[in-house]
């Protein structure tokens, strides 16, 4: 481990040439985020402003990091998951200047120190993937709250929870939901976690998918892109839900559909994206067939009871990385792939650059506009917001241009047409 | 044609029993309305309210009609599309009783008499699909909106218009806005729309789909639909949009996206989708390939400029039911597909019974909801309303269970924990 | 019903000008066919013979024979299956001076007593699908046999027989296997069954596919393609076979396979396309759920086992044309489309032109072949011949050039490279 | 390097624990394969002769090898590519007492001399994947060809070269074509070259495929395998082909087809998959977009002619493992995987086990029955021999099985049926 006091804490900043290339790599498959820090470096909007941030350290995370800096902004930062941190990348960080606590591996003690360490110095902002830092604040360093501007959060799971605790009045600055941005969450939710799911899996076993019983527990955005890219692999996919609107629009997209107990005992591999703990718990691993492969997606790491799992199993080993064999009393084998944290991120490389582009221009966006309103001297409630719509469409649009594609524009007679509630039949 | 003052006119009587054979078909496939009426017709709480309807008249229609009038309504009836009244529903209809005005080909004329026609005596509730009986309430008989309860809108389309409206202060009474129910937009607009565009043009053409290059204009939910299912049959998809998260989303779908000027050149069947008039007009029907075939999937038939297109042609003629040939001076022939009107419903039979099930769901229990407010003595403001959340959930439910398929419920535990937002990483 | 000794028996001749229509539609979507069509009209090879067909008589067909007319041959046909002639072009073809005895409705008796007529005068050449026509020459004018130069068979079924014929040495005359042709079985089976037989079930029963169980009996060619389209619009498809290597691929094309005895009781839909007979029999109609819906698409109707199913039903009606309602002991409704003959021509248009221009392309050039070899005075065996892949070649490639499609050529050295076995890693 | 004369030459044998941790995870998939080898191991039908193999040297390799030793053979074994070698499994067979030479990273000099060693005690049976082997016996060491009994080849590109040498009297002895049993062809090509070639480029690239414009050269198995799940990932696929028939079918399946030189100047990626040499050369690479990724999936690595990339390259360096940038005169930058070979194999793991089993099948049984006819006494001529189709049913029979997968069968009434000519309409 390479530690230096108020500047950083990473397992090898030998690592730091590897990880520089694939931030290189990352940057080329990044072009909106590298528009905004070209149009923005030469204003420095965030001179004199401090983010502490607490996101999956991967080298598309690195671009977010260093477009803030190339504005003027002084960062700390974390990683918002014990195994996702690439060690490569974060030692670039270091190497770089960046202050950053970070490594693959954490205890959940270690993980809670990383993120204080982001807090000695008193940020203005901060920028979370799960809460794990804001509730550190409120929790533990109420005090910083006063000075903190706003923050954002990337997850579902967290923007649910924080609507949550305003809705108690607990919140104790604005937050933008950064995750609900339609260029987030209606891209990198579905086109990302799809991909990035289907691609740990194939990292961590390498098994055939045409033909398995692929069963996707939640079929929420996360749960729709898993589904849709199982089914173009050739896998014969399965969904179990609890909201019936969302399980007949899987029966509609052609998806089996049944609870768990049924799926157990037929499926091949199993995900879960669903926000939801115990999603797979004891009752359901006791079904399973031998050789079983089983994951997780979502954010937390309690969609799969391993603990329940560990007592049915009589022996636990790692036949390859990121992949647990657990031979049961009754004989059979159950692979748990990144110990049921998310698999995309733990046994992959998380989201391709390409849909982070997107979602980290959003967040670079929404902490501008949180700084260029502190400096209007507007003030913010403390609640969770949405960005405005019009970032969407201007997010969508510059990505359009940088992939050459074009698209229409409405006439002024059309544009009319649009507000016009008189025409008829 | 038969005409019965105060009580119908429609083509031709003697159709009845080929109508009610085919309402009898659509009654076993639509299982939440039955439920509904089952339920319902006890109580009978549409006792003394009469509902005037403006809306497709197909044989789902006619199930919500009689289920309507199984619950005690009174109720008077048109179509909503001078093309899309199928003649021996509404001879069916007439032979029971209903009071109906509706005949395939009206003139522009006939259907607004016939819209009239239902207003004759006042109705309590307007039920419409694309705002025109409200609009003739508002325009040409004002005077019996002070009569009116309330009233629901099926589309799209409508809705944005209402909004518009009610936004001016121009709307005399409360509407729930029925298309922006989930069991309905997000079903009928996608599966709806999308499967049944695809029977509408192959009835029309019998063309082979697969290998051709199959324009839609509009990537909202209507426009996806028909995407994904002609991809479906093997055509090769190209999207034309005007709004770029819309654009974008169709890019990552693996469709192609470029602008109607270049998708004109290289289209063998192009279908709008938009909402938006002159989609396709004089400067793109003269870039078209020799045997181009065009249609609407549109609620108003404004999205193909015909006009533009007749002025370019030497000679029309019909070469098949619902499929005119337009010879240009350039000597290439277009085919245009029931004359730009929406060819789902003018070609085919419009919707599966399927989905029309929970549209018409929503319709029913939006009606029964404005009854029973006006029984309680509640009053709703003159606004497009939402209808309940909730609603969504029962009405998929009933689905569900009528297709046989259980899903999950949540433990207590799991309960708990999805408000829970102090549990962390 | 019009008939004319020795020129025609057609339902009605007044039809002719609709036809006429429709076969100008056909002819616009038929390039190769009508490429042909120009090219040897102006040489007449078929002046002096006359061609006896047995084939189903749609537009497409009747291009096929105006094709043969166009280039001298003289030409009598029937139609090759009981519920497939249409009528109007049926009309057309007698209007225009083809020798035609088919009309739609058949009975089994008049089915052969029109056979039996285009042999009245003696043929040079027979064109079958399905083997009728051949069997008749073989059982019952085997004197004929002598003078026919050859024939040729459209279908698997028919080419299977004839194999199984010629291996007894009971063949009299050679015939070109058209069906194997691979732009034949690899096109028309898969693309042309696949669309058509969709469009078949949608215009018998109008039901939403999206979710349904659809159960595909066979996952040869014609299967394959009918499981392809039945997902792309959104169904859940299972498969049974009989063939392990079929039945494994389709599991790894991500559908479920299970013996009919369990498909049964889940389905939603069932199409059988195997060339085998009672594959669908009492035992599983009485384990159907209320509602199935049941159709062959295979040539022969003996896949359906109706007579079984008649003996379950306390009663039998048509509820949609094409669509019988049986109606069972155990209360459950089974709706059989188009009594169990070919749903895909019975109920719908058949093959779209595009795919019958190149199985018609094949058609056309065996029988050119077989009048340049009589010409030659070469003498070809008694056997079922396969047409040499050269054709497959050059149809293909017109086909494609129609479609304003280009594709790569081999340089030089590259066409060397692929005959040298020399070179190594 | 580890080498023992007369034993083995391996990368590092340390590395032997990891690659028998990823042998027994291989064997647990391919349960086709571990049931041979339970069957013969008892009957020891290998026992007294030698095999000579020259194969990928991968996990699944690895169990193919292990099952001939259980079943009596003595082993020599070189890898078929340079590249494609993992070195932990050459490790663990060293281990175990496997001949082996085999390393990640020959030259093409120590690739020879690898085969040369595993002839160094004459075989009687050689087992080629791309015919390296045996063409080494054909032209540096045929004396050898005397006492070889048989041989058998994996890939297509083998097989073709071995029959224009036999068609040339070439062929010393006989060689079953393993590639052209359907149980191999049919699945390993499609399915399995379609998942690993798509798993090869996550791993080398790590970009999103959905939206990509994903060029595939060559519309045979493979490249239809990687089309199909490369449109499976949400890319939209561009084909182009030199076969006017299997273009037709790339249209007709929905995707582009166009010259490579209209293809370079859109694509984003390119994979080749065509056994043809320069089919992406200077003149392409030219034209390519800045960013283009370009690989090869086909047996060798002519495909890409990197000899004229490397010509207009003013620098190359390695970006990330398995993926080199190379900086244009035009300033472009192109990344090229695996540096033209197997990108499967080289980049990801090859094939996944479960296809495998079925190829190795193939493997096990054709060397089987070489062995069962050289006891018998029974000479097979020297030509390249199909495997028998029973042996495809038996091996999908066996893979159903295990999959506790069942089908129908035939009853009597219907096997009668199949083979009976004399049923009609």
């Amino acid at each position: 481990m390479d530690y230096k006091e108020g500047a950083y804490k990473v397992r090898d900043l030998s690592l730091a040439e590897a990880g520089r290339k694939r931030i290189a790599w990352a940057e080329s498959r990044m072009p909106v985020l590298m528009h905004l820090r070209a149009r923005y470096s030469k204003t420095q909007p965030f001179k004199g402003y401090k983010i502490a941030g607490c996101l999956h350290v991967t080298k598309e995370t690195a671009v977010l990091i260093e477009t803030f800096k190339a504005c003027g902004a002084e960062v700390a930062w974390s990683g918002c998951n014990p195994l996702s941190t690439q060690d490569d990348i974060a030692a670039a960080l270091a190497a770089a200047g960046v202050e950053i606590y970070a490594w693959h591996g954490q205890s959940v003690e270690e993980f809670y120190w990383s993120i204080e360490r982001t807090l000695d110095r008193p940020p203005h902002l901060t920028l979370d993937d799960g809460a794990d830092l804001i509730f550190t604040v409120h929790h533990k360093r109420p005090e910083l709250a006063q000075h903190i501007i706003g923050g954002s959060e990337e997850t579902t799971t967290g923007v649910k929870r924080l609507r949550a605790m305003a809705a108690d009045g607990k919140l104790l600055y604005p937050v933008f939901a950064v995750n609900d941005a339609e260029t987030k969450w209606d891209f990198d939710n579905i086109y990302g976690t799809g991909q990035s799911t289907i691609d740990g899996i194939l990292r961590a076993t390498s098994v055939l998918l045409a033909g398995k019983n692929f069963v996707v527990a939640g079929y929420g955005h996360c749960g729709r892109g898993v589904a849709m890219r199982a089914r173009g692999m050739g896998a014969n996919v399965i969904v179990t839900e609890v909201k019936p609107t969302a399980a007949l629009k899987a029966v509609l997209d052609g998806f089996r559909v049944m609870p768990m107990d049924e799926a157990a005992e037929i499926g091949d591999i199993f995900v879960t994206a669903t926000g939801m703990k115990d999603v797979i718990r004891g009752r359901h691993f006791r079904k399973m067939k031998d050789g079983a492969i089983v994951c997780n997606t979502g954010h937390y790491d309690v969609e799969l009871n391993l603990k329940e799992l560990a007592e049915l199993a009589v022996q636990v080993r790692e036949v390859r990385p990121n992949n647990k064999e657990y031979l049961l009393e009754n004989g059979r084998r159950i692979y748990v792939l990144a110990d049921g944290r998310l698999v995309n991120l733990a046994a992959a490389e998380g989201h391709p650059s390409e849909v982070m582009d997107m979602s980290f221009a959003n967040q670079f966006m929404a902490h501008l506009m949180l700084v260029e309103k502190h400096k209007a001297g507007e003030k913010l409630p403390p609640q969770v917001i949405d960005l405005p719509e019009e970032l969407d469409q201007e997010i969508a649009r510059i990505k359009l241009e940088t992939m050459g594609i074009q698209i229409d524009t409405l006439t002024e007679e059309q544009q009319a047409y649009a507000t016009d509630y008189t025409a008829g039949t």
